[in-house]
């Protein structure tokens, strides 16, 4: 059986659990694809700790480069991450006409472009399928299998640790610092956390899924990202109590020629599928204009998870390098290179607003005076029973309306004597009624 | 752009379909994939009748066989179902060493190693995406996505007219016979629903995902298949209270080197995802050794969803002819070849059972007696009051047990003078904790 080598840069979780899979299941690979993957050298800075799986000592080394040079490794596959060395080591391996197979969403999203654009000209494979969504088939769902649709929108829920601290947050009605804290200790969360809460991460996953739904490569400036950094619980209660429930949702939608790339926490309806997606997995729910919605869901992150979609690749970029046809698809192909994003002041959504107020009378008739004035109608309004003088939560649920149009109300509104903090603010998604 | 001639065999609803959605993104598939799709000759019986998509007259032809044979027509797309024609054609193309595209569970059931013999024999492709769970994507996830998984098991609804009587059963509390005549005067269940209800269609497709994730061409005679025909609600109503909901479930499963392929009406907990895919809706549900529990959702059937898997296939294909890779993913890799089936008798299951007992002392007593003897322990009970000497109800639910001593126990209990007609009995499903 033809043997394919492979040069694994990297030899972190993520990485162990390449070698786990393929030391687990490589005989049942090598009937399936009809190939043997075997990995011949391994670099990481770190010789000596141990993995947890079995290697010949001599495969590991320090230097990724000479990796990438060594003429018995064929594929490259990167899991160092960040942007620096790890950019450098794929453009080095796709100078050399080697495919390269990456978990690196960082990367693709802020230099896609190059990437991308190196491996066409070279007619070099890259595959990133464990970028977005662990263990999910995602980009080949979206690349292959939905080749015949039009993307209508696509709402998904991509960050393991934030869905983890919304889910521990309900279940134990416990505050965001306390479920970060133990999330931190139990290594579900890095000791900084910023790229996961802040909704970064879930940002640059969004990138890769719109680039590939709409044909181009979307710059990370149209992105626009809140994350779940200090959520409240009683803004978990309060969607509760309304019927819904608070996720980080990356909201991928296309209206008028105009396509828009948001992530923020969002309530949900209760009763939807992305709803009742907890702990640390994720799901993303699809919408093609001949398909219809679908919906794919795994474990978004892990050692073995992600390890399957570097592996699937493997075997992708195996078949075609045995086959003489690297670049049968392309990484990205760009067809809508002067798509046009909306900026997110013209976006429209419904609203759930938590309005701190002093409880006295005519309070809650000028904020509804001011948003009526900017043409936001409500559609409920929760006030429970205060003291005469104390503060107290209106929550209002709103119509569709206008970003911009919030922003102004929400500035005058937050403006009124009787408003002792700003104004909390989550918009609502109806997935198109799906 | 180089052109891709296909071949069209049956104009009906998905054929049609197929027209209208390429018609509609013909152009973005272009450009997604580089060749141009084109519809050559059509073959239908009707010529006349309009099918809402604008199609060149000329193009139709009631010569099926004239089409296969058209060196113009370099891809076949088999849409005609039934396993005569169909299989005639379909080999046909094949030994012409033409690519074939396919929605026919049916034909590739009972006849599926006859033709993937035949297609690897003469290295040709056979696509069949659309045959199973309509537009979802889950033979690509299955067969490539997954590839470094061995799976331990498999779950899935897959029958959108099931799925769809058994939801508008529970919603409006509707009677099965009632149910299935609206759903049948709708369009959505056929005059002669036996194939759908007694739990066949299911069966097929049961039998291809099994197929491919185990390696091996699973007879039909190895298919253990309930249908939900007659399904009472008093049944349906019991569920509920005891925390699930009735589904048509394909359980796919492997255990000590033997798997399992059964299709039967199951008791899902209401929480579990599956339970929450209500009305035309499929999902499957696979968890592989390495990446865990993953789940794909979406329109198991229809004129374009189904559409968007057959185009979806016809790119690969197309691709694959472009590049001269034919059978560059085989249709069956066979290496599990002597795999072992579990006689349906040694599975073991939980156990919804309904009794119907003449209320009179000692009578549970000695069902529970009978029960025990056989080692099947009571998890739960219902009994609800009635008059004594009057016939009722009695629920249990029991604890894991084997299949053959539900049946030697049932004999038993059946044959009570005091109980009157034969035990209901549904299994119900834990998904091995996931």
């Amino acid at each position: 059986m033809k043997k394919i080598g492979v040069g694994l840069l990297g030899f972190g979780t993520i990485g162990a659990g390449v070698v786990e899979g393929l030391q687990k299941n490589g005989k049942l690979l090598s009937d399936r694809i009809g190939l043997e993957i075997e990995i011949r050298r391994i670099a990481d800075l770190d010789l000596e700790r141990d993995r947890g799986v079995k290697i010949d000592r001599a495969i590991l080394t320090q230097d990724a480069r000479a990796v990438v040079d060594d003429p018995a490794c064929e594929v490259i596959i990167e899991l160092i991450g960040g942007t620096t060395l790890a950019r450098e080591l794929i453009l080095r391996a796709i100078a050399l006409g080697k495919p390269v197979v990456t978990a690196n969403k960082a990367l693709l999203a802020e230099h896609g472009a190059e990437i991308f654009r190196l491996a066409r000209a070279k007619g070099v494979d890259i595959y990133f399928e464990a970028s977005v969504g662990g263990g999910i088939p995602i980009i080949r769902a979206l690349r292959e299998g939905l080749v015949a649709n039009r993307i209508d929108s696509l709402y998904a829920i991509l960050n393991g640790t934030c869905n983890y601290i919304l889910t521990r947050m309900e279940s134990e009605a416990q505050k965001f610092d306390r479920v970060l804290k133990d999330a931190q200790a139990a290594g579900y969360a890095e000791a900084d956390p910023g790229l996961d809460i802040d909704g970064h991460d879930t940002a640059h996953k969004a990138l890769i899924l719109a680039s590939l739904a709409y044909g181009c490569q979307i710059p990370m400036d149209k992105v626009h990202v809140e994350g779940i950094r200090g959520l409240a619980e009683v803004d978990m209660e309060n969607a509760l109590a309304l019927g819904y429930r608070i996720k980080l949702l990356a909201v991928i939608h296309r209206q008028n020629e105009e396509i828009e790339v948001r992530v923020h926490p969002t309530l949900v309806p209760l009763k939807h599928l992305l709803a009742s997606v907890s702990g640390v997995f994720n799901a993303v729910l699809v919408n093609g204009d001949v398909v219809g919605p679908t919906l794919y869901y795994g474990r978004g992150a892990g050692r073995l998870p992600t390890a399957s979609a570097v592996i699937g690749d493997l075997a992708d970029v195996a078949r075609n390098l045995s086959l003489g046809t690297p670049g049968r698809v392309p990484a990205l192909t760009e067809y809508a290179p002067d798509i046009r994003f909306r900026p997110v002041g013209d976006i429209e959504s419904r609203y759930y607003l938590r309005i701190s107020v002093l409880d006295r009378p005519g309070v809650l008739g000028q904020i509804a005076s001011i948003l009526g004035r900017y043409g936001i109608s409500i559609a409920s309004v929760i006030q429970k029973e205060a003291h005469v003088g104390r503060h107290v939560g209106v929550v209002i649920v709103t119509h569709r309306a206008r970003e911009l149009d919030f922003d102004a109300a929400l500035t005058e509104i937050d403006a009124m004597p009787a408003v002792s903090s700003r104004t909390v603010r989550y918009r609502i998604e109806d997935f198109d009624g799906q």
